[in-house]
């Protein structure tokens, strides 16, 4: 593994329902046109209030997939 | 929307259930005297421990309302 | 409560359901060796990812107990 | 000066026109009703992009008042 | 004390003397108004020098209260 | 707008005239061939010195737009 | 001095005194059951607030000291 | 370029006009005594309020310059 | 100069030789795809430990390229 | 005051007795050479350990003072 | 892997040849006594400077084991 | 050791080659002018690329000396 080159890049995926949602949400829309994605860090934690309760959870996360894959 | 001038105050709410419970009691609180409030920003998660199991989750954010609303 | 001296150590949690198991997976692991665990603050929130979905998350945390109890 | 004591509040101007009027409107929103505003701190510039270019500046500010004036 | 709110203020006490006194007098004075803080974090020291000496030390602290105490 | 998914790319926009320039030829520039871009946000502001004033302002900000427009 | 290892802890020490006295406390503690303690570093400081007034002094410090001691 | 030493200063500009006024200003009051003078970085951005307006701005910038100029 | 715009991307090399072979190894792998890189920024250096050394480095960089080069 | 222009250079001092004087002996040295401090900053708290006790304290300041005084 | 618990710990290394070296002692000391190191982070990067050369450098990491290892 | 008071300066080393080699540069400039240099703290690492690969290293260093030498 010692040689390979990894990209991050920076994703905000929402949900209503929870903080893991909104992570799932932006890894598999990700997903459907990245392949090698290995890893995610979440970077920051917010959200929407509506009527004066949460609407929906935004979540960033940074997401690394390998750049070198032949 | 260009002009509007927001207000953040800062919370710590408390779940012995979730980070997302946490989080939904401070909106809940401050909104019973609050009525503008459109985002929040999650700032820090901590917790107590109670014989060695999480007793409950403390989380810290910024709650954003909007100042200026006649 | 006024003199009391703690020490903070650094742990790792992970779980492949939640951000809350992987903290309590990381709290109840240290606990079976230190005996006053008082609190925890999450420090990073990351996770790897597993055919283009979260496999499973991973939660460092600190966790403080008191040094000095007799 | 040396015994006075000062609250911080956080808050979020907009403005179409520049960061410096996005500044100025929250202070002189805050101003309406607070007396004794002495100083302020740019704490995070960011804002909207409407149709390829920038719609609003939104910049969160810090602004300090004297607590104990009589 | 699982289901607390509590909200945090942002203070800037100062003092000719200490560090120490300059956190008690924006401890006090903010307790004059608000009834049930409960702790308080350092964010920032500073001051100003007077003649090449310190003149008086300014503490930036935030200091939290219970928001729900009925 | 609770299941949406952003992406968010970092640009440097560079102005010999103002910060807000700067800011506006990053996003104009991106807007050639992004066509969702949202918001952005200031992550650091710097610039040349030439002959001993500003000769130009470069700014560093993250731009956000929707991934999963169709 | 060149080639020595040393590890760092996490220490949080309490006062109602000062807070150089709280870390003395974290610093005396730790030296109970260390021998080489060679440094601390400041971390965060914070306290308790009771009946409005500073009730003890909390400091969070890392302190060093040599590993490889033969 | 590549064997070049540079020092790094730090300097507050300040302006009634604007942030960009108050980067130029300490710019050019450094470039009297100083040859060469690179490149800037905005540090923090501050101000007064005077009259519940922007008295004036306050931009701390790090300036650098090439150390080993013969 | 004045008016150009840049992109920094953040990608993640590696080897077992050595900080600077990782961040090189970063570095050429992207230049086959981007023809202007420019610049280069050190964000995270870290690693994987194998059998009680280090087995290869891993540096986490950005890198900058002009967005407008026709 | 609106258009002065400030240095601001870093100091440790150190002290065997408290924060404080070791603050008041950064300021006092840097006062022998520079005329016009106005406000110094804490930057980090740091210090020596000897014999299991602090042996003194390191405080890093910065210090500011006006370029442009004639 | 997804239920396994790691702990941190915080080295120093130093070493008079090089910053990788530094490094390779502070994980080669800790091995000894610790069996499942299985990563580092690099915290912070300084060094003692002696007749006006580097003496040597100190590196302060982070190194991460398994706890659950049976 | 308890009473002296140091100076911090801010550096930017480069080198064609290593990252050692930009500090060592940084800091053997620095010393043909101030004598008694003590430590560096490493602020920043980044560099030039030159045709797809890393042209020169660019080390910030702060760099520590006493100031009360007589």
């Amino acid at each position: 593994m010692s040689d390979h080159v990894y990209k991050k890049i920076e994703l905000v995926g929402s949900s209503a329902t929870s903080i893991e949602d909104a992570i799932e949400n932006a890894v598999t829309t990700a997903a459907k046109s990245i392949d090698h994605l290995e890893w995610f860090e979440v970077v920051e934690t917010r959200g929407h209030i509506v009527d004066g309760k949460v609407g929906h959870y935004q979540v960033v996360i940074k997401a690394g997939f390998r750049l070198d894959v032949s």
